[in-house]
C-alpha cells in the first residue's frame, strides 16, 4: 500500500525550451504526455537536434498505458519516431495533431508501424488504465490543441499544454472556459501550466494582430509576396490564405513539409482554401507579380531553408528580386537572431523590401503573458503550482505570478527535468531525482555524442588541429623518414608553411631525445611551441608508427 | 582641379555592428574617425575578434593627417593598438577617451608609443589639414561623448557618434543642442548618423530610469549585491556607487579590465566615489552581506568572465550563495542570448536572486530610438543623409525615418562598408567600392585566418574528425603495416570501435585496387562508407608515406 501515489516525473521541458515529455504514474500505470524535440544551442556542436531520454520508460516499459499529444508542434510530437522505435504503445491525439504525426509516421523507416492510434475530440474523456484524462480546448498558434484534465486517484492534475487566452483566434475557436471552470468545481490539486512568456508583463496579442499586419503589408505590395513561417504554423497559413484571397493573389506553398502539413491540415478542415486560389510554385512564377503569393519555411534563417537559399540565390526554382515583399512571420528563437538578421540583410541586398517581428506586428506569440498564466491559475484555483515548459529563470517567473495570486511558495514546485514530484493525501512532496541525460541526434546517431564529443568538437572549431605522423626503425629508433605534419583550419597555409618548419625542428629535438612516450612528449612540445607563437591551441594529434 | 571633391569612405560599421570605422579625403589630406573593433558572430569559429581593414589606409599612408574618436566604447577604440602598429598619426580624443585610449597604449608591445596624444574638450574647435573639425557632447552610455562637425571645403558633414537625446543623463551633462543649431544655421551638407536603434519605436528612455531600477533593486536586497557589466560603462559605474552609497554599502570592482576602467574614470573626474567607500574584494568578503555591492564582467555570459565563473562556481575569489542579489545592467549583444541566458539559470541554479533587462528595467540603450534620430535630423536638417552603425535593415529603417522628416529618397544613401561617397559642388555621388575584408583576430595572429579556416573549423566542429595513415613499400607498393584510423569528435569511442574496423576493410580494399591517387581515393570511399552509416561527414585526412 505504501507505494500507492502518484508520481509526476518531468523529462523534458522543465528547466529547458524543448523536448516535452510528462510521466503521470500510479500503482503499475504510466501515461505520457508529449513527446517533443529540442533544437540544439550554438555549442552544441553539429547536433540535429535533442531528444527526451527514455531511460525511466525503458526500466518501467510494461507500465506504460498511452502517449498522449497535447498539439502538432515539433517541440511536443517531434521525437515520436524514436520512441515508437522502442515502444509500441497506444497513442491519443486530437484529429489534426494525428494527422501531423501520421505524416511522420509514414516517414519513419525503424519505427513501430502498427502501434494503435486514437483519434479523440477536444472535450471527450478518455479512461485509461488509473487515469481518466479530459481533453480541453485551448488556443495556441496551430488548431486542435488541447490542455489535459488529469484525474489521479490522487486528485486532478491539469496540464495546461502551451497556450494563450485568444478572444479572436484564427478558427474562432476559444479555450474552453467551461472546462476549466469545471475542474475548479472538481478541485484542482495541481496545476502544469505553460511559462514560456512569463517573463512578458501584460496578454499575449491575438492572433487577430497578425491577420490586420499581414492585411497591411498585401494592401501596400506592388510585387510578389513572401511569407516565411514554421511549417507547424496552421493557423498562420490560414490568415495568410486569406489575406492573399482578399488581395486577390493565388498562393503557392514550397518546400517538402509545408506542402505536406498544407495538404493534411486542409484535408481535415482544419485549413480552409479555395482549390482555384491553391497553385504550384511553377504557375504562381507564370503569373504577374502582384497576382503572387507564396508561403515557404526558413524564419529561422536555416541555410538550407527555401528562405534561406533565396538569401543566398541558390534556390532552385526562383530568386528574389526588386519588388519582392518578404515577410517572416515567426518568432525568432533565442540563438537563431544571428542567422535571421544575417538572411534579413541579404534578402535587402538582393532587392527585396523585408517585413520582420521587430518593425511590424507580423507574429504574435502562441504563449500566454504575465496576465494569461494569472488568468489559468484563478479560472483552475489549484491547491499546487508546477510551473513547465522553461528555462529556470521562466520557471522561476511564474511562480512569482502563482504567488501573486495567492498560491503559497510552499505550495509551488519549480523543478528541472528528473525531479520526481509525488502527490499522496493530498500532499505535494518532492522525490527522486531520475539521472536525465541529453540525447543528441546527430544524422542516424542516437546518444552516440556526448560531453566529450562536443568538448572535441569545440576545440577543433576554435583553432583547428595539427596532426604529426612519424615512422621510425622498431630496430633502434631512428627515424626512417622525415615527420609528416598537416593542419586543417589552423591558419592559412602560406602563413603555416613557415611555422609548420619550425614546428618540424621541435620535433627532431623531442625523437632525438628519445623519451618514453614520444607521443605524448611530442604532443606537448609543439603545443608549448605552437601557443607561444601563435596565442592559439590546435588540437594536436601525433602518431607514431615502429616498422 | 578635377580632383578636388571629398570622399567620405566607410571603412567598418556601416552594414555591420562594431569596427567603427570612417575615413574623410580631401585633395590629398585624409582624417580617419574611430578605430573599433567587433566581436565575432557565433559561426565565426574561434574568431577573437574582428578590426576594420587598414588596406586603403596602406595605400594612402602619406595622407593621414589625424585619428579622431568619438568616444571610449570599444566598438570605436578597440582596435586603436593595431592601428599603431603600422602608422604614427596623431590622435583626437576628449579626456576620458583620452584616458581609456592610453590604457590600451599601456598594454601594447609592438604598437608606436610616440603617437602624438592630443586631448581636446567637447566644444572646441581643431583644424587638421583641409579640415576644420567642431567637437559636440552628445549623451551616451559612456561620458564624455561627441560627435563631430566636419567642415570641408565641399561643406559641412556632421558624423553623430553614439548618442542618444537624454534629459536626465547620469552626470548631469545634456547633448549640445546649441552646437546643432549653429551647424543647421552654417547649413549641414550631410548627417552621418547613429542608427543601431533605428527599428525601436519611440524615445530611448533616459539613464534615469536604471539608476531608480537599480535603486529599488538595493532597497529590497538583504544579501550581497553583484552588478555585471560592461567595463566601459562608466555611466553604469556611477550609478551603482550612487545606490550604493545611498543604501550604505561599500563597493568592490572586479575584474582588470573594470578595476583599470574606474581608477582612470575616477582620476579623470568622470568617476564620483568616495574613497571610503571603495574597498577590494577581499575587503567585502569580510563584511557582512547587507554592507556589500560588487561590481564586475561578464553580463555577455562570456565563459571566462567573472560573472560566468561565478556562474559555474570556478571564480577564485568567492562563490554565489543563496540570497545574493546578481543584477546583469546591460544590454545583450545579439547573438550572445543563449550564453546570457544560460549563466541567469545557472545563477539562479547557486541560490541567487537574478535580475536582468527582461524583468526590471536595469538597463537602457545608450543609442537613440526611432524620436531621437528624427530629431537629431530635424536639429541639423541636412540635405543628404548617410546612417551609419548598424546592419543593412537598421540602415534601411534609419532611411525611412528620415524619409518621414521629409528628406527625400535620392538624398540618402543607404550604403555599406566600402561604398566611397563623393561630395562636389554640394551634389552627393556614388564613388568606386574599396574592397573591404573581414580580419579576423585569434590569439596573436591577425588577418592570417580566412573564410578558407572558418569553412575547415565548422566542417571540424559539426562531425569531427578521422584520420588515416597509410604506410607502403616504396619498392612494391605493399602495406607495411596496419593503416592506423583514429577520430576525434566523430562518436564515443565505443561506438567508433566497430565502425572504424569496418572502415578499416574499406580502406584495404582501396588499397588493393592500387589507385592512381591513393589518398584522394581512401578518402572518398571512406567518406562515402562513413556517410551510409551514419549520415555524417567527418572531415577525413588520409595521409599515405611510401618507405
Amino acid at each position: 500500500m505504501k507505494n500507492k501515489s502518484l508520481k509526476i516525473i518531468p523529462v523534458g521541458g522543465l528547466g529547458e525550451v524543448g523536448r516535452n515529455m510528462m510521466i503521470y504514474e500510479y500503482d503499475g500505470d504510466i501515461i505520457i504526455v508529449d513527446c517533443g524535440l529540442m533544437f540544439p544551442n550554438n555549442d552544441m556542436l553539429g547536433v540535429d537536434y535533442i531528444i527526451p531520454d527514455f531511460q525511466y520508460l525503458r526500466n518501467n516499459r510494461d507500465k506504460i498505458r498511452a502517449l498522449i499529444f497535447t498539439h502538432g508542434h515539433e517541440d511536443h510530437i517531434g521525437a515520436v519516431n524514436y520512441f515508437l522505435e522502442e515502444f509500441n504503445v497506444p497513442i491519443y491525439a486530437t484529429p489534426l495533431t494525428m494527422g501531423l504525426i501520421k505524416v511522420k509516421l509514414g516517414k519513419a523507416s525503424s519505427a513501430n508501424r502498427d502501434v494503435a492510434l486514437h483519434t479523440v475530440q477536444a472535450g471527450s474523456q478518455v479512461k485509461i488504465g488509473k487515469f481518466k484524462v479530459d481533453f480541453f480546448h485551448v488556443c495556441h498558434s496551430i488548431p486542435d490543441s488541447v490542455g489535459l484534465g488529469i484525474e489521479t486517484p490522487e486528485g486532478l492534475i491539469v496540464q495546461s499544454g502551451d497556450y494563450k487566452f485568444d478572444h479572436t483566434p484564427v478558427d474562432n475557436w476559444p479555450t474552453d472556459y467551461g472546462k476549466l471552470v469545471e475542474f475548479s468545481k472538481r478541485g484542482v490539486l495541481a496545476l502544469i501550466s505553460d511559462s514560456t512568456n512569463s517573463t512578458r508583463p501584460g496578454w499575449t496579442p491575438s492572433e487577430q494582430v497578425v491577420g490586420e499586419a499581414l492585411e497591411k503589408v498585401f494592401s501596400q505590395a506592388d510585387g510578389r509576396i513572401i511569407v516565411a513561417s514554421f511549417a507547424s504554423l496552421i493557423s498562420r497559413m490560414q490568415q495568410v490564405v486569406n489575406a492573399a484571397k482578399k488581395f486577390n493573389r493565388k498562393i503557392a506553398f514550397v518546400g517538402t513539409s509545408m506542402v505536406e502539413n498544407a495538404k493534411i491540415a486542409q484535408k481535415m478542415g482544419f485549413l480552409s482554401i479555395d482549390e482555384d486560389q491553391k497553385i504550384s510554385i511553377e504557375e504562381a512564377l507564370h503569373l504577374p507579380d502582384e497576382k503572387v503569393a507564396i508561403m515557404c519555411t526558413g524564419s529561422q534563417g536555416e541555410p538550407t531553408s527555401i528562405l534561406g537559399r533565396l538569401s543566398r540565390g541558390t534556390q532552385r526554382q526562383f530568386d528574389i528580386k526588386e519588388g519582392d515583399t518578404v515577410v517572416l512571420s515567426s518568432k525568432t528563437i533565442p540563438g537563431n537572431e544571428e542567422a535571421v538578421f544575417s538572411t534579413i540583410n541579404d534578402l535587402f541586398r538582393r532587392g527585396a523590401n523585408v517585413i520582420y517581428e521587430e518593425i511590424a506586428p507580423v507574429h504574435v506569440s502562441g504563449h500566454g503573458g504575465q496576465e494569461d498564466i494569472k488568468l489559468l491559475l484563478h479560472l483552475t484555483r489549484p491547491k499546487y503550482f508546477i510551473p513547465a515548459y522553461g528555462e529556470l529563470r521562466q520557471l522561476k517567473q511564474a511562480a512569482i505570478l502563482a504567488m501573486q495570486t495567492g498560491i503559497p511558495e510552499r505550495h509551488i514546485a519549480v523543478v528541472e527535468d528528473g525531479q520526481v514530484i509525488t502527490f499522496k493525501n493530498n500532499k505535494m512532496r518532492m522525490g527522486d531525482i531520475e539521472p536525465i541525460s541529453m540525447v543528441f541526434v546527430d544524422g542516424s546517431g542516437v546518444g552516440d555524442i556526448g560531453p566529450a564529443e562536443m568538448r572535441d568538437r569545440e576545440m577543433l572549431s576554435k583553432d583547428g588541429i595539427i596532426l604529426v605522423h612519424v615512422i621510425l626503425r622498431k630496430s633502434d629508433g631512428s627515424l626512417i623518414a622525415d615527420p609528416e605534419i598537416v593542419s586543417r583550419g589552423f591558419t592559412s597555409t602560406k602563413e603555416a608553411d613557415g611555422l609548420l618548419n619550425q614546428a618540424r625542428k621541435t620535433i627532431l629535438t623531442t625523437i632525438k631525445r628519445n623519451p618514453d612516450n614520444l607521443e605524448k612528449d611530442i604532443t606537448k612540445t609543439l603545443s608549448g611551441f605552437i601557443y607561444r607563437e601563435t596565442r592559439r591551441r590546435p588540437t594536436i594529434m601525433v602518431t607514431v608508427s615502429s616498422i
